[in-house]
């Protein structure tokens, strides 16, 4: 059976089993925001948890920080985001439809089947192409365009008690420039010699124009960065070794190689600062699209604020006793954008022997939200198989449900990915064992009671 | 030895362990906004566990969400943030200086030993007190001011691609009403029945006018909240409930009672839409503090909500057929003063045998930074030790550290709360078994390698 899996099917699952809601739901929601529900916010969490364990506490070399989203402006200036950071607009002056003259570009392109790469385009560039193929406005057909105008991605806000310049802040469009700004401090205070990393998890905001695809793309969304310091000269090797890593953690958390692929940025691509950057991307089912950017930053970061904010933040090699300005590798991905992957791959549907069609999502069982169901028999059943949910909800995620057929509960469960239904039935009383049910392979084993603690203590290791 | 716990030395431990450093430090800070360090996230997201596990995940009743934080605005006005959530400004018309009103009063009433509560006070009685006391501004000495002004405390900011106010947002003050607005989409998607309740962790913003005493209070904040439904008349029983609870909950991880007290709010201090309020408050080194609010909400956010929106937020209850508005009992607690009251608790000084004092952390082991320490005795005997660092840190967040003398390492380990230091020795490769020091009795015992991870199983609990 051929599974066409497509992002409808996939948000409106998300939407009535309660991993993603509209934001704002009752109010018409807000252009493009999400809420995650009572398993989204357990997925997201475990993505989060299974980044930092093996990014951080299990590396020897790393270490996290958690700064505050609100920075001195100054970062902003030093980082280059206050005079680079924005997206080339363009108005359609017929229909007044507004446009990123990039995507505008991209879209006419797709259309005609003109395979050109816009990436890295200064905007006199893009207006060239623009006039030159008399590239149509996709809503009126029109080509009578304006100028393009930079517009700056940071959300603006205001601090203290007067909206005077003075008190002007940023809404950090990125948590990276946390980590640079700390990077003295936290190599002081734990005594880290390079190579070590220094990572983060935590919200950024954009003011996309055109945020799209579910929550793909949205204005606020949530990072796992790592900067990653090491000697200049041993950047590319690093650069290599944190590709694989990244590539690694995805496919030991099931994603399908078949799914995955490493894109180089060109050279007319990458970043002024950029080396090298590397793109991990996945085959959503709107098309292949970035999940991870791994990038060489050089020593730019890091020497932009030692001269913006006129702090020293060379490294000193105690061994060589040389001093240097360290080398950056960044492995940078979206929270949420690593939410939808895992969902889109987890989602399968199978046809069962009766013909019936079940929808299961095939999480790797440390990223199910709900790990074990409790399912009585029967309602009579309750007082007793209440005890074996509470004994094991002290150690993992469980639901209890009495309500349905058993056959139904069942396919509640495929349906959140829930890897292990154990069912409390009329013998179990008498010989004090379940059945355990299996997500994938749907066999059942007897256990007793007294053994689940054991037989369920190596099920969720990563 | 009796321990003088100041902030002085609170604060100046967090900045050189890693705790805790001044946000954008490098350049010269931004008004009390504080990024956490190594240790400090991993404190801080122990905390968050802690609450998680205990709140929702083995609380039968309650289910998490996570809301983003930008919300429609008309959320916010249906809330009455828009309209009543201000701080009454003054300014000293000599001085030119800026005071909270109440605070200016507090702090007169406090330096001439005057003892009247001004909480709930009107700004006009507050202007009225000022002028019938001739308080005076702390500042110049001088009691010319203005008139009392209204000063929203959101911050403020701008979506989309112009500045005008179709697209004025805010960022939220509360995570609270993130739950409210998803009531239903919640209560549909789980199909909970009353009572249950909806927790949610997240970041949220007031513009405060005095932020202070370190992470006490600042404008970038991080709170647990959990709205708990139930049906009106039922709401005293789950505030006494939840009251305990939260109690409870400080108590099981390490705070002493004797630093803990509940206060109920007066009926002058009560806001106008709930019923009772109870605050834990914390003895901190700069006094007592409002630590956890538990509150009962009534039925008003919901009704609210059902106004603003034109969605009907009644619960319909299946087992009685009836129809209402539920009431909410809502504890509220602030991730960074929870922190703050941990690091605050566990801060102690011993004098030792040779007159030596060390500083040690003492921690609840479920929310020490660092939960074992490897050491071995001499660097020859480091690739053995790392091997036993490598086996114990796929389980927990453990330090390898081979410099210095073992007595020196254990006051490094001492000052940070890691409960467990394990000493590689000269002996170990022989009796294949390594000394465990424990951090409170100081006590050491000799175990077998291959034994280990049995005798940390169940060190960690909660």
């Amino acid at each position: 059976m051929e599974v066409k899996k497509t992002m409808e099917k996939i948000v409106a699952l998300a939407k009535n089993r309660g991993f993603v809601y509209p934001g704002s739901d009752i109010y018409g929601g807000l252009a493009n925001a999400w809420d995650y529900g009572p398993l989204g916010v357990e997925l997201k969490n475990n993505i989060k948890n299974a980044w930092w364990r093996k990014f951080i506490q299990e590396n020897p070399y790393n270490v996290g920080v958690d700064c505050a989203i609100l920075m001195n402006p100054q970062v902003w200036v030093a980082s280059g985001h206050v005079g680079g950071f924005s997206d080339p607009l363009i108005d359609c002056r017929d229909c007044k439809t507004r446009h990123r003259a990039d995507e505008l570009i991209e879209e006419w392109n797709k259309a005609n089947n003109v395979s050109v790469n816009v990436d890295g385009w200064e905007n006199q560039q893009l207006m060239q192409y623009i006039k030159e193929n008399s590239v149509k406005c996709p809503k009126c057909g029109s080509s009578n365009f304006t100028d393009i105008r930079k517009f700056n991605l940071m959300f603006k806000t205001f601090q203290g008690v007067t909206e005077d310049s003075q008190s002007e802040l940023y809404l950090r469009p990125e948590t990276a420039q946390g980590i640079f700004v700390n990077f003295k401090n936290v190599q002081r205070t734990t005594r880290k010699k390079i190579p070590f990393g220094i990572g983060q998890i935590g919200k950024s905001f954009r003011n996309e124009i055109t945020p799209r695809n579910f929550i793909f793309r949205t204005r606020e969304f949530e990072q796992m960065e790592l900067e990653f310091f090491c000697e200049p000269g041993e950047d590319l090797k690093w650069f290599e070794y944190w590709k694989d890593f990244c590539y690694n953690w995805l496919v030991s958390l099931g994603i399908k190689e078949e799914n995955l692929k490493m894109r180089d940025h060109s050279k007319e691509e990458l970043s002024h600062y950029s080396k090298a950057t590397t793109d991990i991307e996945y085959k959503f089912p709107f098309g292949w699209g970035e999940l991870w950017g791994i990038a060489d930053r050089t020593d730019y970061d890091l020497k932009q604020h030692s001269e913006h904010s006129k702090e020293d933040l060379s490294y000193f090699d105690p061994t060589t006793n040389e001093k240097y300005i360290p080398y950056c590798v960044e492995p940078s991905v979206g929270v949420d954008r690593a939410f939808l992957t895992f969902l889109c791959e987890a989602y399968d549907e199978e046809e069962l022997e009766d013909g019936d069609v079940r929808v299961v999502l095939r999480f790797h069982p440390v990223l199910a939200p709900v790990k074990i169901a409790v399912l009585p028999l029967s309602k009579k059943l309750g007082e007793e198989a209440w005890k074996v949910y509470e004994m094991l909800s002290k150690k993992y995620v469980c639901q209890y449900d009495e309500t349905g057929s058993i056959g139904k509960r069942y396919r509640r469960q495929d349906e959140i990915g829930t890897p292990y239904c154990l069912t409390y039935d009329f013998d179990s009383q008498e010989d004090a064992s379940v059945t355990i049910r299996d997500r994938d392979t749907m066999e059942q084993v007897r256990i007793k009671i007294d053994e689940l603690n054991e037989y369920f203590s190596s099920k969720f290791d990563f």
